[in-house]
């Protein structure tokens, strides 16, 4: 696929160099945007100058709003002002506020000064929401019509606004005061009485979100109500804005590669592409808190080191403890952080699963403590070693039961995010309290294992 | 909303006792049906076998459409055969087949038996796909139209199938063959001179899948592509299913969890609602597995028992080493599981990806093991036991890096799920090699260190 997009980026450029017409639309018709988009990342500087300056508006627009951020700025610097706005007429508001948002201030307020007066007004709402709310990720093209319109000037209505649209099949159904009181499906439309007024083929009970809703909320609601769009209104229920199932799905690809990341204390911006340098800076400050849990798990076996010199198996079988309860406990983890970002989790009807998860800590806890115990009782030939070994596992999985629990939901109810570094802090706590029971354990029969 | 909902459903059931059809149809109106499957779920079972009896069919289509497995097999319960299948009327043909895929194959058997014979042949076609393909997920009901058709007898035909149809937006275009050729935007179709051909608008570059390509690779076409429904065609190009954004949607939810959980080895299929038993049972197979790994590590440490009895310091330090390598490994496990899943990783253009992930491993390592060694030979007084832990850290990270990088890809280039227990595996190697380097160079310095 990739070498079959670039012989078509080398011919688009010759065929712009011959200034080729049919040949260029032809290409352009059996590539996709953002194939291209990918592939220009590769070209020479002079090359892309090169198209940027021949290629006609509407596919360039096309490419920009495919293109990653890095290229973004690339073209738009290929571009004087007055061009970049006239590409902005081929692409929706809300990605063109996503473009300026990467600008230089100074780009930007130049840009949308030069702007109609409309779409200025338009482009400073949108800027002014946060990017990761409902009103960052809405846009203003949509079908809106008054509530009694009938069925046949409503179609009128839509045959003309229609190519300026993101969203064809749902109609916004408004009344006087703007404010929105259902949607009509274009399938219904094009199936009723044209004398019918909208009002009477509407749906009136319409889901919305308010522009500050979180985006993690939107995204929770249109994959429960299986919507391809949700409508964004204001607290007079005016319709703002409107926002499409493609972006919810970036929504959430987003939500799911932070959880993951940021569970191990990755920064939510990091990728594969990230250089050596970032990624170093990114990682090291977790790495740091790390490294002081795993200091203080050390000054607990430190206090214990008088038992260990007595007894050195301590120190080969104490690692058990911590290792297989720490990996208990992020099982626990992952389930909650899973399910608090579907919405599954409510705090105050949760502690019958916490209850749940302390059990599944206790009970496998102690299955995997007694097979520890009688392995460790025949390897070093103490059958008190081993009983402490399984005392001490089911205790500490009832712990990380407890901890894998609590961690994301405190994280979640002091508002930052229920994966951060979540599972940093757990192993910690399994660590330190793994080593601290095991070898309290130990001290405590000291007389039975020597 | 909850309760909201909650009281609506009480109303229903009223409603129905009394025969009510306006109110039925009223309270039907204000709430979505799976806020009502929701609530119906905590019905005692006599009202749910009235409700199941006295509703209409149509409406009970919807319930049952939205209910979770275990409720769609109470409510099927309830009802005859023939019932079953008028309910069907109203569901589409992707969602029944999952329902089917449910039912014991006796009661299976009965059902597709009664079904009219165009219902039963595709039903049984679709039953027969794999439930993580695009078979599985493709549904029957769209719009395919003939690619001589006029726009205006176009029109006339979707307005004829719009009302049984899940998508209306994009108009599937096929030859005499029945070969997809090309897809036509409504909006295109309601703003085109009447006279003019299908053929004529359409876009004919269109992406498609095969009924048994993989649902994660659907998806992130469906993302890339920013597309709302995507067709599904045999080898020889006839078009079989479309497959709708929101079940796209479920499927990214579906994978993300399953990296999520597998991570830590967790059963795909666990969630919050599990039981008690099911946990456990779900669990402890991995449990057990990290058990074995923890005896390998423990296995080590036994080996330089001689070792640790001389300096008695090293079982508190080792720890360290084994605790933050860990987190540095997987660190570069979640970024690797994150962009497998986002399909940004080719496995023959990631070598320079893996040398990035060494390099990290060894600069972060030697950051954090020089301050490591720092404190270390402040706590002990002895400067060596700081430069062998700094040694050990620095190596250690960078088989952090290395295996984080290679166990999912491996697992992925074995076609495994690339999270499955991978970090069970990764941090039983960071913990045996941790433990391994740090005490054969403790044990080569001995002399140094007492």
């Amino acid at each position: 696929m990739q070498s079959k997009t670039r012989i078509q980026l080398e011919r688009l450029l010759r065929a712009l160099v011959k200034h080729d017409r049919k040949a260029i639309d032809d290409i352009y018709e059996q590539v996709e945007a953002i194939d291209l988009a990918e592939e220009i990342e590769d070209l020479e500087d002079d090359q892309l100058e090169y198209l940027c300056s021949h290629i006609d508006d509407e596919k360039l627009a096309e490419i920009l709003e495919e293109s990653d951020e890095e290229l973004q700025l690339e073209i738009i610097d290929y571009l004087d002002n007055k061009r970049v706005l006239s590409l902005f007429n081929y692409i929706p508001k809300d990605n063109i506020v996503d473009i300026l948002g990467e600008l230089p201030i100074g780009k930007r307020k130049a840009l949308i000064n030069l702007m109609k007066a409309d779409d200025k007004r338009v482009i400073e709402q949108l800027l002014g929401y946060d990017e990761e709310t409902a009103g960052g990720l809405m846009t203003t093209e949509y079908i809106a019509l008054g509530a009694h319109l009938s069925i046949i000037d409503a179609l009128i209505k839509i045959k003309e606004i229609a190519p300026k649209t993101e969203v064809i099949d749902t109609i916004f159904v408004l009344n006087d005061k703007r404010q929105l009181i259902g949607t009509a499906d274009l399938r219904d439309i094009l199936s009723s009485d044209q004398n019918e007024q909208l009002t009477d083929i509407m749906n009136d009970y319409v889901i919305s979100v308010h522009p500050e809703t979180d985006q993690e909320e939107v995204a929770l609601l249109v994959s429960k109500y299986d919507l391809t769009t949700i409508p964004v209104v204001n607290k007079n229920n005016a319709l703002l804005g409107i926002i499409t199932v493609d972006d919810i799905i970036d929504v959430i690809q987003e939500e799911h590669t932070e959880d993951m990341l940021q569970m191990h204390g990755v920064h939510k911006e990091e990728s594969l592409d990230s250089t050596l340098l970032e990624s170093i800076k990114m990682r090291l400050p977790w790495l740091i808190v790390n490294l002081t849990t795993a200091f203080f798990s050390s000054f607990v076996i430190k206090a214990f080191e008088a038992t260990i010199e007595q007894i050195v198996a301590l120190s080969a079988t104490m690692t058990i403890v911590s290792a297989t309860s720490g990996n208990a406990g992020n099982q626990t983890l992952s389930i909650l952080i899973r399910s608090i970002a579907l919405g599954e989790v409510r705090l105050r009807d949760s502690l019958p699963a916490l209850k749940k998860e302390v059990c599944v800590g206790i009970l496998n806890g102690f299955i995997v403590g007694c097979l520890s115990g009688i392995i460790v009782s025949l390897m070093y030939g103490n059958i008190y070693l081993g009983v402490i070994i399984c005392m001490a596992m089911t205790f500490n999985f009832m712990i990380s039961g407890l901890f894998g629990f609590i961690i994301p939901v405190a994280l979640k109810a002091l508002k930052m995010d229920p994966a951060l570094a979540s599972s940093i802090f757990l192993t910690a706590t399994t660590d330190i309290l793994g080593f601290l029971t095991f070898l309290s354990l130990a001290n405590l029969f000291l007389p039975l294992l020597t």
